[in-house]
């Protein structure tokens, strides 16, 4: 089975009038999806942001979730939060792993590999899978070059789909490496 | 197909001392969660806490975003809030539904029933649906007398068993509604 990890990139991505921006990254994101990867055997969970003050943050909450007395503390954020690695973009993550296969995922509808293939393919690859989160209004296109597969969104029952990425993540892992 | 709602009880939970508590409401639950719902045509997502204080600031939220400019701002947010209801107690939640079933769910492995068998019940009941997520350290034991069915805990990959309730959500849903 392939070694997973997951990137959620906050630049480039979009705005709603399709500017192309940097998020800020949240620490409900770091936490929530953290806890998201431990649950399902995720190897590291890169948080993508060139902004050197939106680094100097993030790091400042994940060293204190790594210190001895935050285990004391609160144990299971503690330990999701081991997972967590900055990276100023998406070059910088590809350069640590050895030949991912990269998988993007959108809220469109332009990826259209099934989740079945994509969990068939972690089963049986022997090279790192990278899983591409975005967030804003989604990643920039021309990430979409550096990336092998394209999932198809996450369909509930209504048309409606405008998930938190949190709550996005939650379902993809779920679909890709659950039980 | 019975009609589906979810309840996120803020008390009784326990904390970490085993404690009977009442959590706090929070925005990012509120949010994420209501999202989760429209997208899995959930009818309802009541929020349920005893507190005077916390019941008026998420009804502050709510109502804001309950606004018509706020549908100009964000629809996506907006017409996700539509769905959600406060509630004082599981008892007023259950007094607003026809004879609901009670379908409870806990990160403990104190439930038993497979997903599966839910998505089926789900599928073919004509009477509605009422899943109940806990906060804090999970809901308290007297909850569960109320309840007919506690669903089996959501298992990832490793042994670590501590999703946020946010994801916990998402990810329940997507197995009982999803596609």
């Amino acid at each position: 089975m392939a070694k997973v990890y997951i990137a959620l990139i906050h630049h480039p991505v979009y705005n709603k009038k399709k500017d192309i921006v940097s998020t800020c990254i949240t620490g409900v994101d770091l936490h929530d999806i953290a806890r998201s990867a431990l649950t399902f055997g995720v190897r590291k969970y890169f948080v993508v942001n060139p902004m050197p003050a939106q680094l100097k943050f993030a790091d400042r909450i994940i060293s204190c979730w790594k210190k001895e007395e935050s285990f004391t503390h609160n144990w299971t954020r503690a330990e999701a939060f081991r997972l967590v690695e900055l990276a100023e973009n998406l070059d910088e993550v590809l350069g640590k792993l050895k030949n991912p296969i990269v998988v993007a995922t959108s809220a469109q509808p332009r990826g259209r590999v099934k989740f079945k293939k994509v969990r068939a393919l972690i089963k049986k690859s022997r090279r790192p899978v990278l899983i591409l989160f975005g967030t804003g209004w989604g990643m920039a296109d021309k990430l979409f070059l550096k990336v092998d597969y394209t999932l198809e969104p996450v369909n509930g029952i209504s048309t409606y789909n405008h998930l938190s990425v949190r709550s996005a993540v939650a379902i993809i892992l779920d679909r890709l490496l659950g039980g």
